[in-house]
């Protein structure tokens, strides 16, 4: 996976994709004052955290689950549902296939095509079959890039109600997408019981290291099973006071979207001008091929990037690469030019 | 659950166990630097905390798995192993239950008898038949707070290995127990590859708000399929630093244990001078049985204590309180001076 600084110390860190500013000092400060409470147990229901992203979102307090990262609350819910059957369009993030086989689940992989960008298309239309219990989705794609259209989100989710297959719409990058991209699915997730929508504080909030995710479904029942599967104090005294003090940030979280919008486009061409190949992205990532066995040699260099070669669906010779700040994304440039001897 | 101060507000809280002096200063300090690093993913293999634990508890590297408090473990444990069958002494912390419901599991109880201090006997292993996968067992208990004896428990340990069963040890309350007691079941556990022990840092280091927890097998193969049955960054960079720091507090953790013997032992006689009676216990709490209603009468006096009236295997009128400080501890006796009309 990305971000292993631990084994890789002293690179300048392209292979995650937090915001690129960092988190926002108010919510270090908050992380930090919260830590005076550390000897009591963590507020098992996320009570004021609970309420403060209800008010953001407009959604009723009880269709909220909160967990220790968006992964925990994958595993959490693929414990929950114990799906016989899943359906899993792939080159995805790999905690959908590790929790969906930790629980014996048979998955059926839905192959992306490099021909269409790897984007969701209308063929996987075909492949909801009965026989399925669970579909997992993620928009933006990982490491993709791409929204999946709400059109075919809308078709898919219909699709799914009628088979009684339980979708789960990860949208833990939703908030850089551009915003002419039109809203999330939020409201469609509501609608639909079916639905599981996971979003996190992770990306946008720059904090994994604290760890804060949620789940958005009217499906009160799934919340509650979700909750029988785990222990009550999933998340931590700090990150529900981080959390809280992040859903103030709106300027913070415009101001990010509006950069990374911009210069997601600058660094799309450069990159191109080197002979790389750069997929579409409206995430704060760029997913890439290149000849160039970019991994190694930007590691020579002290770039750590993705390299996707272990991803379900893909080969050797794709990468994903963060959108930072403007001079760190100089620097990768100059590098790749010496390596594409651009 | 006890230590719910998010519902009862305003109130002096003996309804969890943690140390009485809360966290050791370096503790906290150690958590707070660490959020200068939020923004990075938590290092999945706690590198840094897993030699320090190595070598405080002499035990190899790969023998210990982490996880977001003691309690993240045991429901890991369950969904890795996916028993199909488990005995559980009962009264018992209420993880234990949850966990094995939550996947499926049959459970057969085994009653803890009052006549007998609810002490594990020798009773438990004629229930240790061949079609068991899985027993869980807690020392010190947890209601209780008593010790289970090293013969009783390595007989136990032998039975369970000669018919499969794997032997859940949750040792989280052992540093409070009495030096006089003996080492914990440490050895024993890692000789017998059947045996996983459970600890956690939550107790003695007050930090029940971070989330740290850890097991300790010689079952290589058990703690890779746990990893498999999880996401990779269950533990925070807080917890992970905070835990490093913990391990250095030795003075603490004696000075700690000598302390909470002797106010347990004050306490002790001071609750029977009042009619009230008082378990045996080796932790840092105490279990009392009372014809009063003493958790609405505390409550009222502004005193929260654990009600175990809703513990499997128990029924009105029992009660847990925390041994806490000496000034406190006198507030608490002498509210229940008041109400047993001493």
């Amino acid at each position: 996976h990305g971000g292993d600084v631990y084994t890789y110390t002293d690179m300048t860190d392209f292979s995650v994709n937090g915001n690129p500013f960092g988190p926002a000092k108010a919510v270090v400060r908050a992380a930090r004052e919260a830590l005076d409470a550390m000897e009591r147990y963590p507020d098992s229901r996320c009570t004021d955290l609970r309420k403060a992203l209800g008010i953001r979102l407009s959604v009723p307090e009880d269709c909220l689950i909160f967990g220790n990262g968006a992964s925990d609350l994958i595993f959490t819910l693929v414990f929950a549902e114990k799906p016989k059957k899943a359906l899993l369009p792939v080159p995805s993030f790999a905690e959908y296939e590790r929790a969906l086989r930790a629980a014996d689940c048979r998955i059926k992989f839905h192959f992306l095509r490099e021909e269409e960008n790897f984007c969701l298309t209308e063929r996987i239309l075909d492949e909801i079959s009965d026989d399925l219990d669970m579909l997992f989705l993620c928009s933006p794609g990982n490491p993709v890039g791409t929204v999946i259209g709400k059109p075919l989100l809308c078709r898919i989710l219909e699709v799914c109600e009628e088979r009684h297959v339980r979708v789960v719409l990860d949208e833990s990058f939703c908030e850089f997408a551009c915003e002419t991209q039109g809203d999330t699915m939020l409201r469609e997730a509501l609608d639909s019981g079916g639905c599981f929508l996971l979003r996190a504080f992770t990306k946008m909030y720059a904090m994994p290291g604290l760890r804060l995710g949620f789940g958005i479904s009217s499906d009160l029942s799934l919340l509650e099973r979700m909750e029988r599967a785990r222990q009550p104090w999933s998340v931590s005294v700090p990150a529900q006071a981080a959390g809280i003090a992040a859903l103030e940030e709106t300027g913070f979280v415009e101001k990010t979207r509006a950069y990374v919008a911009g210069e997601r486009s600058r660094m799309q061409r450069e990159l191109q001008k080197l002979g790389i190949r750069v997929f579409p992205s409206d995430a704060n990532y760029l997913f890439l091929k290149s000849e160039a066995d970019l991994f190694h040699e930007l590691g020579k260099r002290k770039f750590l990037i993705r390299d996707c070669s272990n991803y379900r669906g893909l080969s050797k010779g794709y990468y994903r690469i963060a959108v930072r700040r403007y001079e760190e994304d100089q620097r990768l440039l100059q590098a790749l030019t010496e390596i594409c001897g651009g």
